[in-house]
Order: C-alpha cells, then sequence, then structure tokens
C-alpha cells in the first residue's frame, strides 16, 4: 500500500487537532472588564501555544518519517491510528493544563498532559520501529545515516516525558517548563533529523 | 470519474469526526477534586478510543476497498456520501454512551449505538456490492482473489452488529463488549483484506 | 493556476460543514428519560440529513464542475471562496430549523434556511457561469455538451430556492418539504450532470 | 523536501480555522422573539464574513506564495507552523468583536483583533523573506518580477495592520472599517499578486 492516503488522513488529524484547540480559548467578561479579562487568560494563550507547536513538531516529524517509508502494510496504518488518536486527545489535557493553572488542580492537570505525552513518544517509537527495524517499511533508496538518525532521536523521547511526568507530581510549574523544553528540543534536532 | 477527490472528502470527513470526538470528553471540577474526576471519567476516555479506533478501521477498510476501484460514478459518489454522513454520526451516540454509562439511560444509548453501526454496515455492503457485482467499478486489474475476499468479509457485518443491537436492549454491557469485538474482529481480518 | 489546492481547501470546507453538524444533535435528558427524549429529537436528525446530503451534493457538483475546468484565476478563487463560505453557513439555519421546528420560530427559521441556499445557488451560478461564458476557463477538452448541460442545470436554481423561502413565509412545513425536494432534484439531474 | 504536505496540513487549517467560525453564531431566543434575534444578530454575520474572508484571503496568498517556492526545509515548515497558529487563532477575536460590538468591551476586542492581524502580517512577511532572499528557496522557474512583487506587497502590510490597531484603543469603530479595508486591499491587489 502507498502512503498517500495515510498522509491525507494524518494531515487532517493534525490540521483539526490543532486548529480545535482555539475552541477552548475564551475570556468571558462583562465589557468593561473584558481588557482585564483578556490579559489574565494568559495560561489559555499560552497551552493554545505549547499545544499547537507540540502539534506542529509532530507533523513536520511525521512528515520526515513517512519520507523514509516506501509502503505501509496494515500494521503500520494501525499504529498510526493509535499515535493519531493520542494526538487528537491534546486538546483535552491543554485545556485542563489552562484552566487548572493558578488552583489545586494543576498536578492532577499536568500529570494528565505528561501521561499523554509519555504514550505519544511510546507510540512514535512503536510506529518508527516497526518500520525501521530490518528496514522493514523502509525506503530502499532512503539512506542508512538518516534512518539511524531518527532511531536514535527516538530513543530517548519516552525516558523524557516520562521522567517530566512524575516531576509534575511534585511541582506542576516545573512540568510545564520541561514540556516545553522538550518540544523546543525536538524542534532543534535538525542535526539528527535535518540533514536528510 | 476518478477518485482521488472521493478520498480527500472521505479522508476530510473521518479526520475530523475522529478528531472532534475529544470535544466531548471533560472533566469539571473544583481543583482540589481534579484528580478524582479525572479518574472517574474513564467511560469517556473508553468511549474516545472505541470510536477513534472504530473510524479508523472504517479508514483502513475504506482505503482498501477503494484501492480496488478502477473509476468512481454518481450512484457510487452518493452512497459513499450515505457511509459517510453515518461516520459523521458517530460522536452522538458515543457521547450517549460514555454520559449513561451508569444511569438508566445505559440501554437507549448502547440500542442508539448499535442501530448507527448496523446502519454503517449495511451502507458498506452497498457501497461495496455496488462496485462489486459483476465488476462494475473494479480496476481490471485488481485479482479476482481480493474482491471475494472482501465480498464475503461485509457479508456478515450488519447481522452482527444488528443482533449486538438487539442484546443491548437485555444487556448494554454485554453489548459495548460485544461493539469492541466487533470492531478488534475487522482489525485482525486480515486473512482477507490483508492479502490484497 | 491549477486547481489541486482549490479541490483541497473545498474538500476540506465540505467535509467539516458536513461532519460539524453533529455537534449541534444532542439529546438531553435523565437517564430514565433518555429512549423518549431520543425518540423526540427526530428533527435533529432530519436536519442533520438534509444538511449533510445537501452538503454532498455542493461536493459532487463542485468535483463535476472543476472537471471541466483547466486553468483557475485569482477570480475564480475569489468567487469560490465566497461560494465555500456560504456553504459553511449551512450548520446555522439547520440548528435553527431542528430547534425551532415546533415553536412559533419556524417561520424565522424556515426563512433563514432559505436565504442561505438563495445565495447558495447564486453563488453557485456566478462561480459556473464566470468560468463558463466565453469558455474562459473551461478545459479545451471538456466537450461543449457536457458544459452546456451544467449551465442549463444552474439557471433554474436560484429561482427555485428563492421561491421556497417565499413559500416559507407563509408555510415554513411546505418550505422544508421543497427545499428537500429541490436537492433531490440535483440528485437525480444525472441527465445533465451525469453524461459527463 | 516537497511542499505538498505543508499545503495539505496549511490547507487543512484554513478549511478548519474558516469552518469552524459558524460555531459562534448563534441566535437564542424563544421561538415568537426568534425573527428579532436573527436581525439583531447582524454583527455575527459581519464578523463571520470579514473573518472567514480575511482567511480566504490568506489562503489565496499561500498558493501564490507556494507556487513560488522550489523545495522547503525545516525552518520553512516551521515559520509556516507559527503562521498557521496565528491563522487558527482567528476565530477567538472575532467572537470577542462580535459579542462585544456594542458595549464597552469593544475596545479591548477591537484591539485584540488587530494584534492577532498585526502578528499575522509579521508572520507572512517573516515566511515570506526567509525563502525570498538571496532566493534561498524559490523556485528557479519563478520569475523575478513576481518574486520583487510579492516582496513588496509584503512590506506595509505590518505597518497597516499595526497602525489600525493603535487607531483601536481610540475608536474601535473605525478600526474595524481599516480591517476590513486592509482585507479588501490585498483582494484587489492584483497588480502585484496576479500577475504571477
Amino acid at each position: 500500500m502507498e502512503t498517500a492516503r495515510l498522509e491525507t488522513f494524518a494531515d487532517g488529524v493534525f490540521a483539526i487537532a490543532a486548529t480545535l484547540l482555539i475552541i477552548d480559548v475564551h475570556a468571558d467578561a462583562e465589557g468593561g472588564r473584558l481588557a482585564h479579562a483578556l490579559l489574565h487568560a494568559w495560561p489559555q494563550y499560552a497551552a493554545y501555544a505549547v499545544s499547537f507547536l507540540t502539534i506542529g513538531v509532530v507533523w513536520v516529524n511525521h512528515h520526515t518519517v513517512l519520507r523514509q517509508i516506501g509502503l505501509a502494510d496494515r500494521t503500520f496504518l494501525f499504529l498510526n491510528v493509535l499515535l493519531l488518536m493520542d494526538v487528537a486527545f491534546v486538546p483535552f489535557p491543554t485545556r485542563l493544563a489552562a484552566e487548572h493553572f493558578n488552583d489545586p488542580g494543576a498536578r492532577a492537570a499536568a500529570v494528565t498532559y505528561g501521561v499523554t505525552m509519555t504514550l505519544m513518544a511510546m507510540l512514535w517509537a512503536a510506529v518508527w520501529f516497526y518500520a525501521a527495524i530490518g528496514r522493514r517499511l523502509i525506503d530502499p533508496k532512503a539512506g542508512q545515516r538518516v534512518v539511524s538518525g531518527i532511531s536514535r532521536s527516538y530513543v530517548p523521547g519516552t525516558a523524557m516525558y516520562g521522567l517530566a511526568t512524575v516531576v509534575a507530581v511534585w511541582s506542576p510549574d516545573t512540568a510545564l517548563v520541561l514540556y516545553g523544553a522538550i518540544a523546543v528540543f525536538y524542534v532543534l534536532e535538525s542535526s539528527i533529523f535535518g540533514r536528510g
């Protein structure tokens, strides 16, 4: 099977999951208090930006990965469906994190966000290593150096997000900084991905 | 007519219907009670996962079916629109099932879910057999063995979902297990689909 | 300019507008009353089906039209944006029609639906005749008989929806039947479209 | 990297952001008061139309820009993700503008809309000049006259939207007219874009 429709479906889920995030941004106030409410809604803007960028990173990386794939099989498609199921879940913990930023629910929200991202790292690894081990689905034209680079970059993801999630139990604020840092790490990680 | 735009439209509906499911996942609670509320929201996560996976299965199978199609005609497009209308309806019974999991509405919710899925199985059969009988729209390059395999796999769908819906009148819980089992059946059914 | 991205964007809007319709389907009730509430929600299912099918018809016809187009220009793109703006508006009058089916608001809802559809017929005519007059954007390979057939089919649309809208002022119920009949007319109108 | 998936993802975000705008259009009223409520909801229709058309303009221009691009690199993709993040934000200030059109919140709403659009103009310039300076990513076949024309048209955008935002602090109504005028300017600006 070719990967064209996987790309269409995946890009649709990425685009929708990212765009739906705006539904949860709101500032309800009487007219005279609106400016004040808008300024105090900044955790919502931050949550929107972090989640949109995270989904954007996932999209760019999905792009990079699929360029190495020659043919998809049924198992590969279903692993991708699982990955997309987790990506489409991101608006939920994002909303929690924005709503409970400043109250005792911050811990539960940060843990939920971390569990979602840890699961995403695991599913990314499953998608990639299913395709890459023994070059099962790798395009014969894809260079082994790029393939190995992608493999190396996926090894630490689960551990990094898992640790940040554990940190969230003690300090939700620290965890949020860590989640942002991991996202930036995957943006900058062009020494591995970018050389494709 | 070629099938390219049908694929784009269908993949859009699949992606949106699946991604919209997250809008109905929520855990509203005072901050201090959030962890508790999140744990008790598990029927929502289960409903999200079952429906996302079901739509994912439908997408993979639509992929498989369209690969056998040479040219689409207007009737085929409208049958697909009817199928997609039912797919896009899935978020509604999903929301009902999650909300009424533990109250007297469980029966009505499980029946609604079952009717939606039985109708989907019927529309799948209509889409497929309209194209396959006499190989009306089948690509000349598609092997008869694959075509017959797909035909065989669509015969029991309506009956299986219909029976599970009847079961839901007596035992909503059993029906939910059956719905999950049928979805898994169609995932595993690669002896028929997968040999394409 | 080629029409590929217009198709992607348009198919996205069609798919989303159609799929978003399900957000407005709901049956809120205590568990024990759910079955009753679900049965009484039938105007919502009818509104969902009529609007989904209407958007499906629009999608199939957009498909048919774009197959005759060779190259798009900027004006053609903007006329399409206006058409899509109206297509994406359909969920609003649909929601009104479902909610006010049985109360004194039915007239205002039916008129709003009719105005939306009349405007859509006008924008369809604008999109098509801009491309077709003097074969400005028509693909040289498109047969004149198909082009003339499409032209003929777009002439009565505005008048038919306009008249149905006027009828809605006196009898909202009659108007709803007329809206459905016009949609069916465009489905069946294959003697003109279908012979492409 | 090729730009095909960037187009799919971007078209998805454009289509969804535009189509989601309808969710915020509503007219809640008792049946007998519905006609009145629908007439008084006109700021919502105006906000819907302005935002849909603005996103439509952005889509057409994205189309025009990407036709000049030969190959994308990772930085270009991430600049596009930032641009899309801002495009997907548009429904939020649109909703604010429609809700607070006639109350003391109009100023804060108009400023929020202006900040969003000013940021969009800056991100457009970043996307374009990153690709165009030294023709870094420009397709060798793209004419220098078209490239220079696009460059010239992006220079004033930030200043125009920035000024309109400053005006919004004193006169929200004037600012809304200016926002509309800038959108029309970019529609009509075919002496630069259109000659591609």
